[in-house]
């Protein structure tokens, strides 16, 4: 109730020393900065002042520009990232539909599609952004999915990219172009589409 | 031999009355204009000065900025546009391999691939450039696959569209984000596993 308004300019000291919750506050400023102005155009004073603390401060918990979206996009991909628990939720053999499932059901959802939208964004638009999207995924996705696949390492890991590749084309399409017939195509439709597919990437000869 | 080396400012008289291959050579800067800097920065003004000519010569021979862009994206998508072609080119049966062929020869080549970049990255960025790409791609190229597939209507088009989904996120991945192992990966490789699921979108069950 007696919050005051957000405003420009220097936060009162008390708000710097919130202590817990000053973490995820400033990785929220940091996901919208990022989302808003692109990787290039954020900064990490336009991200301290948007969480009402000090540049130094976002320093002191992550360090650099690079570092910070490190953090954001790794809290934003979160939930991407329980796709290899599609693989043992279940017999090897529903594994396309499970996953499938899984994927569609985190673009649908406003709340986790707005982070992904900014992360591919970014990815697709700097270097530095697609690096570290790159590392994350292959060593937080790619490779927790490849070593439950009954196949040698490296085709596993292929095989894990191609299906990887059907499902993002799709959402591209989808949720980023926002192509028709696609766009607004049944969801369930699609799914059962992809399901034997992402399947054949994984497990197929 | 005796050609100037290019200067900044307004330039002589005689380069804007060169007629022929003008349209060419404001396209080839708009093209260059856009990929550069993007479809937001990128300005008619700019690609004027590019190309040699005046503002007014742009406006008079595309109009504005967003049919400058149209433009040069039609010719940018053009050895893309041709896939349709595949289709006829042979059996059925093979139209599979013979489109995924054809998708990544277009990709492989650097004469294709850098146009193509920077459209696909204008077209994730800005909703102006998406909705120029969207109608490009709809009517000269899922439209144009559609009707030779021997398919109910509305379904021919979203099995052309899981297909490019497919395709266009397997590029995604290896030429754009350039992510291992899909990076670096054999392309023979590549099109054996991809030619089957192509065909299965496009002709199968």
């Amino acid at each position: 109730m007696t919050e005051p308004v957000r405003r420009r300019g220097r936060p009162p000291r008390a708000r710097q020393d919130a202590g817990p919750g000053m973490r995820e506050r400033i990785l929220d400023a940091a996901r919208e900065d990022f989302a808003e102005r692109g990787y290039d155009k954020a900064s990490v004073r336009g991200i301290a002042k948007a969480a009402g603390v000090d540049s130094a401060l976002v320093h002191h918990y992550f360090g650099t520009k690079e570092q910070v979206f490190a953090a954001a996009i790794e809290v934003a991909l979160a939930p991407a990232l329980k796709a290899p628990d599609a693989l043992e939720d279940g017999p090897l053999e529903g594994v396309g539909e499970r996953m499938t499932r899984f994927f569609f059901g985190v673009w649908e959802a406003p709340a986790t599609r707005a982070p992904l939208l900014a992360i591919v964004r970014s990815a697709l638009n700097n270097e530095v952004a697609a690096g570290v999207f790159r590392k994350l995924v292959a060593t937080q996705l790619l490779a927790r999915i490849a070593q439950r696949l009954d196949l040698p390492e490296g085709e596993a890991e292929l095989r894990a990219s191609l299906a990887a590749a059907q499902l993002v084309g799709t959402a591209m399409i989808r949720y980023v172009v926002r192509a028709e017939p696609l766009a607004s195509a049944d969801l369930e439709w699609i799914i059962g589409r992809l399901a034997p597919v992402v399947q054949g990437h994984l497990t197929g000869p």
